[in-house]
Parts: structure tokens; sequence; C-alpha cells
């Protein structure tokens, strides 16, 4: 009986938490035990500041109604923001995929929707999400390794975000991984962003199609560019470029797997975004490259356990999930 | 006249520091202020895991007796252990420096001494002091880059130690930082501490040796084994093998401050232990590869000042100072 009212309690606070992305922008109503009750998206519109902030707010606004009388509920909104912002004062200071700087984000919502606001990066509310919601639920440490049109992690300590002093803690994407390999845009050779990201992956197999190595992906891009998911399918149908690159790829992750085991020792590393999402083939490789670490350095292997690195539970929700737990 | 008040009743509360090393072990009296007001010095026994904590007690005990009267303000023993160690029961894990195990250090010494004790691993109490009385004194988080026989790291956040789910928490110097160079202890090749550490510069030159490479570092050793004090007095005295190795050197531990950086994104790396003591080529070296690294890649440069890295200012006594905070 005393579950049942705590429960129904619980069940009377909810947030919207919200993802940006560059193209398009996802809201949804989450209540305080993670549940997803209504979701909207919109395309995002990225002409100006102003009209990427308006379109923010009508994809808030859309799932407000859409929530219908459960909008009573809600006491708070979280948004996921690319790039960097300062959650202190609630602005998106620069980012590269809204094309924005400086953006007033949250005292333009809350003069607009009447409720509290609060931003953070999107790989961030990832790592909340993850930890509130998904793999981390019952550790007290996770670190978050987002695998996608960018490369980075972010750090949740006993639930709270560890920012470090400028808010950029756990950009190893800049990490130099093969010194050997493609420029990055940062200007440094061989990022791990720049050879590991999905354009990563891509690039370097146009760099195969390019020096005309045999492979079927010549055939599948039939003179257009390259792409990550050419490289996936490639691989699953046994075209052993693609898989020698997949396999590759699987390498410099397991190596900042093991950096990020070596330098925060956390319960957990949870390996999101939508490279972690594209099939086994990536993650099997990353796990391989951890394991052939652990047995070469007895120090690795000390911190080393198979239970502390997961694939997202919470899969392509974690951002909106993480976003709500910002202002839950 | 209020801060004369303040400034004695603090002066009355200090702690034992302890430093304790293969070799020898260090005992000081610190007051709150962090002054060095006494201190002993001892050989290490290492014969067996008594006699070592009864070489650790003794030091105490001297330096006790030497404090006279000013032992009465003495509250507490912090102690400072090379190797694994368990802060919480207060055992130390294992340590290859002192040949021991499971050696119950916190419940000795107290029945011993009826003071109460804390431990804590010996770059973690570097860490400490360097935060509360040095470099890190006015900043909310630091990086503290031991460089020795060990290459460690170790992070203060907010004047607590970030150890980490089993207590490794910055474990750096077995990153991979060159796979061409000598292995490891830890059986991988190319760790940083193989190659960047005190064992590790006098390896790499007695390789140069070894492959007859004109050097001067060939007439000092004279038939014996290359020490690292030769390599940096060969490279002082214009030796230009000598010179290679401790640029090369620079190299690697700048890459490592920039992972540090990238990774924590600390207010400031501290960079302690007998090479940050060596003299200035060292350190002159690091910054010279931290700021090529600045220069390459603009998200680097964008976490990077020139004053988030600096040498430690207590130098040898950092471990003292930062095991009696523990106790302070």
């Amino acid at each position: 009986m005393a579950t049942m009212n705590i429960s129904s309690l619980t069940a009377r606070r909810a947030a919207i938490g919200v993802d940006v992305g560059g193209t398009k922008i996802a809201a949804a109503v989450v209540d305080a035990s993670g549940r997803l009750t209504h979701r909207v998206q919109r395309a995002t519109d990225v002409s100006g500041v102003d009209a990427t902030l308006a379109s923010i707010r009508a994809a808030i606004e859309a799932v407000l109604a859409d929530a219908g009388p459960t909008a009573g509920d809600v006491g708070g909104v979280g948004l996921g923001i690319p790039g960097k912002v300062d959650p202190v004062s609630g602005v998106g200071l620069l980012s590269v995929n809204l094309g924005w700087r400086d953006a007033p984000v949250v005292a333009t919502l809350e003069a607009a929707l009447g409720l509290p606001c609060r931003i953070e990066n999107d790989v961030s509310v990832g790592a909340l999400g993850e930890a509130r919601y998904g793999a981390g639920r019952d550790r007290q440490s996770l670190v978050y390794l987002s695998l996608g049109t960018g490369v980075a992690a972010r750090v949740v300590i006993d639930g709270r975000l560890y920012r470090g002093a400028g808010g950029m803690a756990g950009e190893i994407g800049h990490l130099v991984s093969d010194p050997d390999s493609l420029l990055c845009k940062c200007g440094a050779r061989g990022c791990l962003e720049a050879i590991a990201s999905g354009p990563g992956i891509a690039a370097r197999a146009q760099q195969a199609v390019d020096a005309r190595t045999p492979t079927a992906l010549r055939d599948m891009a039939a003179g257009g560019p390259v792409t990550t998911r050419m490289v996936f399918a490639a691989a699953d149908a046994g075209d052993e470029v693609a898989q020698t690159i997949v396999e590759r790829t699987g390498q410099y992750l397991g190596g900042a797997v093991k950096t990020l085991i070596m330098l925060y020792d956390p319960e957990i590393v949870v390996l999101g975004g939508g490279l972690a999402q594209a099939g086994n083939r990536l993650t099997a490789a990353i796990i391989r490259e951890v394991d052939r670490l652990a047995a070469e350095s007895y120090v690795f292997r000390d911190l080393w356990r198979p239970d502390r690195l997961a694939v997202s539970v919470l899969g392509p929700d974690v951002a909106l999930l993480g976003a709500a737990a910002l202002a839950l």
C-alpha cells in the first residue's frame, strides 16, 4: 500500500526533455521514473538564432499540447544542445551544427514558456540519461562514450556530471589515435574523431576507393561518395576492405576505452551514439581490442572486467531522457 | 584582533605527515597552515611487513619526541604509501617497493600510537599536498603528474581526491605512448612509464650506448649502467644523443599533459616527482611540446593556457604535506 502511494506521487512529477540536433528537434514528456509518455519531432530551422530558438519553442509547445491534461505535471524543461554551452548562464556558446554563437536559450524559452529551463551539451545529457535510467542505474560512476558524427566522452560521478574547469572534460575525440592517418578538422593529424567517427569511417573507406583498392564499396558508391552505412553493409556482405576498416575502427575505439578506464577508473563505460547502434560488428571489434589490451598489460587487466563495458540500453532516446533528467 | 585569535587557534592544530618510501621514511609535524615544524628521516626496513611497520612507527615516535611540548597539538597521522592502498580499511593492499601485500597499516599504528591514522597512495598525497598548499591553492581542480621511478597522475576536485571505482583513476603511466619503443614491465610495449620515467630515460640511453651510437654517455657509464642523472648531465654538457633523449621524453610527457587536459579539463596540471625537480631542460621540453600541440589543434588550444601547467612548488616536501593534510 505504501509503495502504491509513493509511485502515484512520483508519477505526478514530470519534465520535458528536448534533444536539439542540426536537422531535427525531438521533445518528449518524461515522468520521474524515466517513462516517455508523449513525444514529437520537428525540423530544425537553422536559418538564424531566432529561427532556431523559435523551432525549439514550437517543438516544446507541440508536446505540451499533445500531453493535454498531463501537461500540468510538467515542472520544467531540459535541453541537450550540440557544441559548447554554459549551463549556469543558460547560453549556447558555440554550435557548429546549429550555426550559432552566444544564443540566449534559457532566457528566451523561459520568457516564452513560463517554465524553468536548463541546458547542457548533448553528449553530457546522454551521459546523464544513461547514468540515471540506463546502463549506469546502479553504478556510482559512469563514462559515456558517444560515437557518431563526433567522438566525445562525458563522466557522471555520484549522479553528477564531472564538467571540468570549462565544461570540456572528456574531449577524447581530439587525442591523436593514429598519427599517420587523416587530418582532423581541428588541425592535428589522426585524431580519434577524424578517423573513428561516422564521417571518419566513410573518409577512410573513400581513401581506399580512391586508391583503387578492389572493394565492393566502389560499385556501391557508383561514383558518389562512400557513406558509413555502405561500409557496414559491405562488411556484412563479406567485403574484406570494409571489414578491415571496421576492425581497425574497433582498435582505435578499444584504445580509447582503455584510456577512459585508466584515467577515470569508472564502474562502467557505456558506448552510445549512432555508431554504437549500427550493429554488432563494430562493438564486437571494440570489445576484442579491449580484451587484447587487457591480455597484454597486467596493470590494465587489474582495472578491466567485462561488465565494465556496455552498449547504451536507451538507444536513440538517451538524450531525451538525460535532458529531462536535468529538469527533474 | 579577531585575526590574531583565529590564527593562534589554527596554530594549535597539527598533524604528522609520513612519506613512506622503499629506502627511507620521512616524517614531519605539519601545522594547519602547511608549515613543517619538525622532521626526521629513517631507513625503511623492508625485511618483512612487521619490520616495515615497526620502522614507520619508529619514525613517527622519533618526530613526536623531537617535537617535545608541540606534540600535544598533534591530532592525527597521515601516511603516503607507494602502491595500491585501501584508505577505508586502512590496509596497504600491494606495494612492490615495500614488498608487502595486505599490510594492516592503520590498525597497527593506531594501536601503537593512540592517534587516528589515515593512509593514501603516495602520488595521491602529492596531489593533495600541491592542491592544498602548493600550485593548486587557489584552484578548484588540479591534476598532479608524478614523474619519477613511476609515472602516474592523480586528480583533486574541490579539495577532494577523485579516486574512481577502485582508487586507480589517473594511471596514465600505462597508456601506450610509443608502440615502437621499450617493453613495459606491465607487458605492453611503449607505455609512458616504460619510456619517460627515470628508469625509462636511462633504459633508452642504454639502448643508444649498446647500439654504439657516438655519445659521451659511453665514457660516463664506463662499462657500467647508464643512469638518468648521466643523461641530464651529458645533455647539459652538449651531448646530442642525450639532448635528443631528453627532448623526446618531453614530447612523450607533453602528449600526456594534453591527454590529461582534454580528459579532466583541470584548472592546473602540476608536474611533480624527481624528474620535475631534475632541472629546466626536461620541463622546458614538455612545455615546448604542449605549445606545439596547442598550435596544431584549435580544440586543444581552446582548453590550453600557459598558466594551466606548473612545476610543483613544494618539491620533495609535497608528500609530507599532503600526507599531513589527510589528517588535518
